[in-house]
């Protein structure tokens, strides 16, 4: 990496940082060159666009290496049931290692009233996250209407989970809802025969 | 009301308001007296605590109104699966009604980091949802352990199907977890025969 391409980085990893612990209001481009100990000039100088275009750069890296990560936790599955049990149990892993705090990094922002291509690179993220999920299923055999479903419980079951697990500090949630995929995976399966 | 009464609630209603569209962070004291209209030297002496105070006394009020509307939803429901799809139908309605901004109350604050009696009083709520959705389940027979399982599940889907649902600006999350919680019910019904 050059000297630019870390400045740049650094900014984008102390964007996303701050989105997912504070939100998109209140992370002003002052806190991003504090977090970021880049130099002040630099901001504009990589993202002429200001907030929004490096809040939108810092969301994409953030979903690219959420679903990286799924991608990798679901390769060995031999499984549907042990595959959504494993995505859970990371994010339930890494969830309490963190004192309860890091979740979702786009959630926060995803709740707030933010710029419509802020919210087209949230909402891209999620179609991304569904695109991977229905992508195992059918490897597993499940058609492509009741694995779009599917994908869309499990999607916002794990997401509201991931709150609600943060907020009780407990893993119960999570472990809850892998167990209710198992079901509702079993359930599509014998609605098909 | 007084006249003391009536600015007390505006200082609520207001920072519940700001606190659901920006979060916690992003939400001054000055935004809370600009919203409300309320003169500046009321705030401390309604709420001599500050900020957390009237952020803890705004996500209590917006939880129980949030949870009455659940209780009047599923007051008239003549089975477990009608219940559940009345609350979603009614929280999809309100949100597609309002441009697809308006969600539950208290989940962008969830997801900031903040004071542990702000933290207390989110998990509060979510835990009387679950009472109440545990309740809601016994009167339909369902035995207080699965009733527990599927209020944590529940409760995580359709608080997942409603940050999704926002982004996707689409009821179609909401309406998979409506359906995901019959399969559910029925499962929870047939595992105790």
């Amino acid at each position: 990496m050059t000297k630019g391409e870390r400045t740049r980085a650094k900014l984008v990893d102390s964007t996303g940082e701050l989105l997912r612990r504070q939100g998109y209001h209140a992370t002003g481009l002052a806190d991003i060159v504090a977090e970021s100990g880049a130099p002040r000039g630099s901001l504009y100088f990589y993202f002429p666009g200001g907030k929004d275009e490096l809040a939108i750069t810092a969301l994409r890296a953030s979903g690219d290496d959420w679903r990286a990560r799924i991608r990798r936790v679901i390769a060995g599955a031999t499984d549907l049931g042990a595959g959504f049990d494993a995505i859970v149990a990371a994010f339930a892993d890494e969830l309490e290692a963190s004192g309860w705090d890091s979740g979702c990094p786009v959630a926060g922002v995803a709740l707030e009233a933010t710029s419509p291509p802020v919210r087209a690179a949230i909402a891209d993220h999620f179609q991304r996250w569904i695109d991977l999920s229905v992508d195992f299923l059918a490897a597993f055999g499940i058609a492509a209407a009741p694995a779009h479903e599917l994908s869309l419980v499990a999607l916002s079951s794990i997401e509201g989970a991931l709150l609600i697990a943060r907020v009780m500090r407990s893993r119960e949630p999570l472990l809850a809802v892998a167990r209710s995929l198992r079901v509702l995976i079993a359930h599509a399966r014998s609605a098909e025969r």
